[in-house]
């Protein structure tokens, strides 16, 4: 089966993903018999591109990548200029939606999920703020769709844990857990251990790209705290927000 | 949705999954619309049991512990006297296979799942022996059927491991695993590291429930050699038997 995917933000994430989904190409059509093409990418600095009979994955990936706009690849008779017009425009049939995160409201990321669900796609985020702030609403939604919104990377990246509780171990209770949910400051702390001071494990992290410009959302325990809201509000069926979890910060 | 259930094995495994079903029924039918009744009961030494409206669970739990043959439960009009009688005249819509492994052929067991798909059943099994002696002969007849053959306690119990990988992982290609896969060889090492002599560590397993009489499966190290034929047939295609698995014991 061909599917049409569009990816709403196109930043670390999304393009590790395009970058997967390329060099799993063969096995998904040999194992699954899926094939698939890009036909919408919205970004946030580098412009939108829709194409329904397909993107060039390669050269969006490209321009991105060199800082340069994705705007000259679309092929569509109308001017596309919100990541809205992407997801109407793309006939796409599965959503990827990977903006960046907004603690406090989850959006814009819930109106786009909104958007694709209600026009009929399936839809995967790596968004913490759509399982936080709009979890029932758009679970609701894609139910009466018949469709699926589904958020496995926003908590614990490559480890599967909604779709073990899920498909795994669906009559399991969670009554509690712990652990690691923030790898910077994991990693800011065991460099201090080692020796460094806060700043230099800091912009060590910023090196590696795994920390912000601005690292308040990890050093601060936002990161964290929506990580958890998000597990109490899926696996426990206890609505939470980030501002309710008690928080504490490792700036010292 | 009414499920009619049949346990053929009824030893310590199947005794706690009965109890566990019966101790989620009101969870199975409010979150699933589950509800269940147990039409059949094989065991190896307390006679066997049929009723296509449902046997008291309970009973049958009470007259096995306490040495009594649950033969007396039974109300079907004719003897049964075998297993695959059990599965041929229970009615069963899912049985559960949870008779002792045989390492060398699997049998009896692959003979039990054989009937139960071929009757349209759905099969659950813990037994390791159905998985790295008829893994692509059960899989194949469970597909042609339209049903299910699933063996997720086989490894790790409780742990989701197949099913993980099958239905959160399916791109994900599995190269290598290393772990600890033997709980009994474990709790003896650590005992004996802690100054117990063997004997007394193998006693202690044995006082608990997790080692038989006759220790050899786990310590002679069969039970972790077919565990990996297991996991080496399921997760990485490649079909493994329990004897050609590197394999040293622990009798020092």
């Amino acid at each position: 089966m061909h599917h049409k995917l569009a990816f709403i933000g196109f930043g670390n994430v999304a393009r590790s993903l395009a970058r997967l989904l390329m060099r799993k190409q063969a096995a998904l059509e040999r194992d699954y018999g899926i094939t698939f093409s890009v036909t919408g990418i919205a970004t946030g600095k580098h412009g939108y591109a829709v194409n329904p009979n397909g993107l060039d994955i390669s050269q969006a990936l490209q321009l991105v990548e060199s800082g340069q706009s994705i705007t000259s690849i679309t092929n569509y008779h109308l001017p596309i200029t919100t990541s809205i017009e992407v997801i109407a425009h793309s006939s796409a049939d599965f959503m990827f939606e990977n903006s960046p995160v907004n603690y406090e409201t989850g959006q814009p990321a819930i109106e786009h999920v909104r958007a694709a669900l209600n026009a009929g796609m399936r839809v995967s985020t790596a968004n913490k703020g759509t399982v936080v702030h709009g979890y029932r609403e758009l679970t609701a939604l894609a139910k009466a769709k018949g469709k699926k919104f589904l958020f496995e990377s926003t908590v614990l990246g490559g480890t599967p844990m909604f779709s073990t509780f899920r498909e795994a171990m669906p009559a399991a209770e969670l009554i509690s857990f712990k652990g690691i949910i923030n790898a910077t400051t994991n990693i800011i702390l065991s460099r201090m251990e080692a020796g460094e001071t806060f700043e230099e494990a800091v912009r060590y992290c910023q090196g590696i790209g795994i920390a912000e410009t601005d690292p308040s959302g990890d050093v601060d325990g936002w990161d964290a705290s929506i990580k958890v809201a998000a597990l109490a509000t899926v696996l426990m069926k206890t609505p939470l927000k980030p501002q309710q979890v008690d928080r504490t910060g490792i700036r010292g």
